[in-house]
């Protein structure tokens, strides 16, 4: 016998997350009543994941939980939040229990990991959609934002970049892998850690600051279109993967990490005067940091390989082009 | 050529809805930096609507954008707070320039309207599914809840209830109807008001609230069983509109205010020394407001229809029953 909706609701998400103190009425009004703490901006981040376009219809439910919850914790990673509190809106085409629980567990540890309360949520009967709403605050005016870079700074991106975009592709078979490095790829795509701690490490010391989740280049492109800038990105200099790499020749692997999405790292600009608080920064965090280019006043991407320069366009994927 | 993401974003989004001073940073960041007022509760929604489940896929564009913006208004009316804040996640079918202008204007009238900025959202390619997402504030602990009423406090509903399921009707031609009373409900489905004002006006009035959106008895079933008891509803106290007792005779009328969704009216209880006050509030407010029945210590919805009296289970419109 399927599971009515407010007892999937009751059952699989009244419970999900940590408990805060901060939330006076959780799950199970109109709405969940939170309170705010003081001298705080609150950032507010939404984000959709849709079978078929971001993850594989077979994807393990698990994952599909995880990452819901992940990529919205990069989107305040990247605005240097401390996530607070989250909104699930669930789009399932039946109430399948051991979907559901296994969906549950993926979303509850990902939210448990950053102490995440589940606050809310909305279920209905259609197509696989998953939307999840989370809030961080941050100090009042401490934010990170994207228009902040300015010419000179350095541009550093966090961990290594174009494993997930593999990951995916050895999930839907497009390339073929059962090493332990393609194992280590498919985990960075369906499992992505958001750099939480680091984005919050960065108020005060990032100029600007974007998470990586459609391609560093055009991420960063992105970045550099809200400061008024440019950057040139070094090639050599792309932080790679031991996994990528043992599973890619590396001009392969440099594309990917250039162009590949879903990896959920940080890319930040700053000043050079910087360099010795950010170094002590990612020893202490244990966050691998690369400095990969350098903002110009001449706008758009700009890639060095060598004395090779070539100009890439600002555009990262885009969903209906 | 169809537009791209970010265009789509930038064109029809990036200005929509109220301006408000305690927004920091709005749309086109990895997320919105907000200023909440100091010594408020932040009260957060969130619901979908899926096309062919909660409209009929060929809705005018404006209407679903009305909606989804007017359903979560709702459920921030219920919870007695001002809205301040949106967001909206898009699963769009296809870049439709036509579409998307329509919907803003519908979703942008609606946000206006309430004083509410749209402060971010997430667009991508998928089957049509809108989500939105609400932040308001209340006062200190002045939010109204569900599990506040108590056996003797009068039940309340405002305005009427039953159009909006024969609007629905006629919209998908399960009714036939073209008289000016037919056109009257399927207004009332397609741009329902929510009740901000009223919600608001019921701080500290009223000891529970839920707004109508399953169905009068459903959702009056659900505030009876948060609050831990039942309430006898007086069948001939149904407010009936003039359009719907037009359309169908009186029996069908009342099944429809009973049982029909998406009226998106209040339903609350009082302590019977508040009518007073009430009276005054419905006055000042030009709210019509009705007492339809009475908080019961046994369980569950009770019908009184003159002497008769039947017991009706207390579960609403269910998606996955």
């Amino acid at each position: 016998m399927p599971l009515g909706e407010f007892d999937l609701i009751a059952q699989y998400f009244a419970q999900l997350g940590a408990r805060r103190n901060d939330v006076a009425l959780g799950v199970g009004d109109d709405g969940a009543i939170l309170v705010p703490p003081p001298d705080h901006e609150l950032v507010v981040v939404i984000d959709s994941l849709v079978a078929g376009r971001h993850f594989p219809p077979n994807s393990p439910a698990a994952s599909i939980g995880h990452r819901v919850v992940a990529v919205n914790l990069s989107d305040l990673a990247a605005m240097g939040a401390t996530p607070a509190w989250a909104l699930l809106a669930l789009t399932l085409p039946s109430a399948d229990e051991a979907w559901l629980a296994e969906f549950a567990l993926g979303a509850g540890a990902s939210l448990q990991r950053f102490g995440v309360a589940l606050v809310g949520g909305d279920t209905t009967a259609g197509p696989l959609t998953i939307t999840a709403q989370l809030c961080g605050f941050v100090p009042r005016g401490t934010a990170l934002r994207r228009d902040g870079a300015r010419p000179g700074d350095a541009v550093i991106v966090s961990g290594t970049t174009g494993d997930a975009a593999f990951g995916l592709a050895l999930e839907q078979d497009r390339h073929a892998g059962d090493s332990e490095s393609a194992r280590v790829l498919r985990q960075r795509f369906l499992y992505p850690t958001p750099r939480c701690e680091l984005g919050i490490a960065l108020r005060g010391i990032a100029t600007a600051c974007i998470d990586v989740s459609d391609g560093l280049a055009a991420d960063l492109g992105k970045l550099c279109q809200a400061s008024g800038c440019g950057a040139e990105i070094d090639l050599e200099a792309l932080p790679l993967s031991a996994a990528l790499q043992a599973v890619v020749e590396r001009g392969h692997a440099r594309e990917s990490a250039l162009n590949g999405g879903d990896d959920y790292e940080l890319c930040f600009t700053v000043r050079p005067t910087e360099f010795a608080r950010l170094a002590d920064l990612a020893q202490h965090s244990a966050t691998p940091l690369t400095r990969i280019g350098t903002v110009t006043e001449r706008s758009g991407i700009t890639l060095r390989d060598g004395a090779a320069v070539t100009q890439v366009s600002h555009r990262g994927f885009d969903h209906f082009a």
